[in-house]
């Protein structure tokens, strides 16, 4: 493989279909991925296995899956993390999409993580335990003190729960986070790095290397 | 009012039905209790408002819900909070149960607090968001360091994210434990006091003052 502007990569998600062409990175339903780029060459890893079917007779597109490895993985560990963890040798880093995993990679080696659930999971566990803590995510909580209203603690416990145990891992380390609510959960963080592109920079490696 | 061994007290909450004969607790389903305890002297605090049309009507039993009042309280808190934060006048106080809540009360004065989803309504959430994630929790899970299996990481994830931000408020404070997973979680913090009898000390303190 090598690597030009024409070739497009995809990190197919449990929710969306994320697609870069060197520049910008779009976000998409499966099927508008599949109608809009099956004629153009592209790359894929995929954690949607159900799709299979769809894609894997598209002549132009490869899965690369099976080509992301990083030392320390484990067996189960998702392709996106793997390309994730990839983009940097030293780092903690946190994709906070549908689920929010959080993993520790020390000199080019995976140490660990945890996964907890994404901002909209946690909303629909509240409204499912009763109808008195169904409310929205309050993106302005003061996380300084302990609050006073319902709506307050709920956004509190999620979001000061979620940065006390990413800030007890990521001492000394660089923080990287991506994902759809990634730029909002990096604005708790000091001097973290936001950047939509790590997958891709993760996967963009070991095409370059092979 | 006056207590006497004959009294029971029952707290009504989201899912069960705690009641208290001054020796232990019994945890019942709804008509259960309603069908085993209606002929006896019982007060009640209840947050299962659904439940007022079945249980208003009962004689003996007596509902001493807006007698339950805290210092530093807002508008919408659970009664059964209060009254668990009445148990005693100093401490950080946690009640897992369907969810987590989590308070901080000063000399008698309610100080705020946070609310997390219950450990059920984690595990659901993780299956809800894809079959990858549909494990059980791992009750051993070592949350001294950073696991590397899928039902790991979802097992610490859960439980360090919620002793993490238990752990930056209770500095110096008394740590009390009640609630369904109470003991289970307060197994993982020094010198905590699991007593699932908490929230009817609160309601025992309003109705001996009265």
């Amino acid at each position: 493989m090598n690597t030009n502007d024409t070739v497009l990569l995809a990190d197919i998600g449990n929710t969306y279909f994320h697609i870069y062409d060197g520049d910008a990175v779009e976000h998409l339903a499966y099927d508008d991925a599949i109608d809009t780029y099956q004629n153009q060459k592209l790359y894929y890893i995929t954690v949607k296995h159900q799709l299979s079917s769809k894609i894997e007779h598209i002549p132009l597109w490869t899965n690369i899956s099976s080509h992301i490895k990083i030392k320390g993985e484990y067996e189960t560990m998702g392709v996106d993390r793997k390309a994730l963890c990839l983009s940097h040798r030293d780092g903690l880093f946190v994709d906070a999409g549908s689920a929010i995993t959080v993993d520790v990679v020390e000199q080019g080696v995976y140490k660990g993580g945890f996964i907890l659930p994404g901002l909209k999971g946690y909303m629909q566990t509240y409204k499912n335990i009763s109808t008195v803590l169904d409310t929205n995510l309050d993106k302005e909580v003061n996380i300084e003190e302990l609050p006073t209203t319902t709506k307050e603690q709920i956004s509190y416990g999620i979001i000061a729960s979620i940065k006390a145990l990413i800030d007890k891992h990521s001492k000394g380390k660089k923080l990287y986070f991506t994902g759809g609510d990634g730029k909002f959960l990096s604005a708790y963080f000091k001097d973290a790095i936001y950047d939509e592109k790590l997958v891709f920079d993760g996967m963009q490696k070991v095409i370059g290397n092979k």
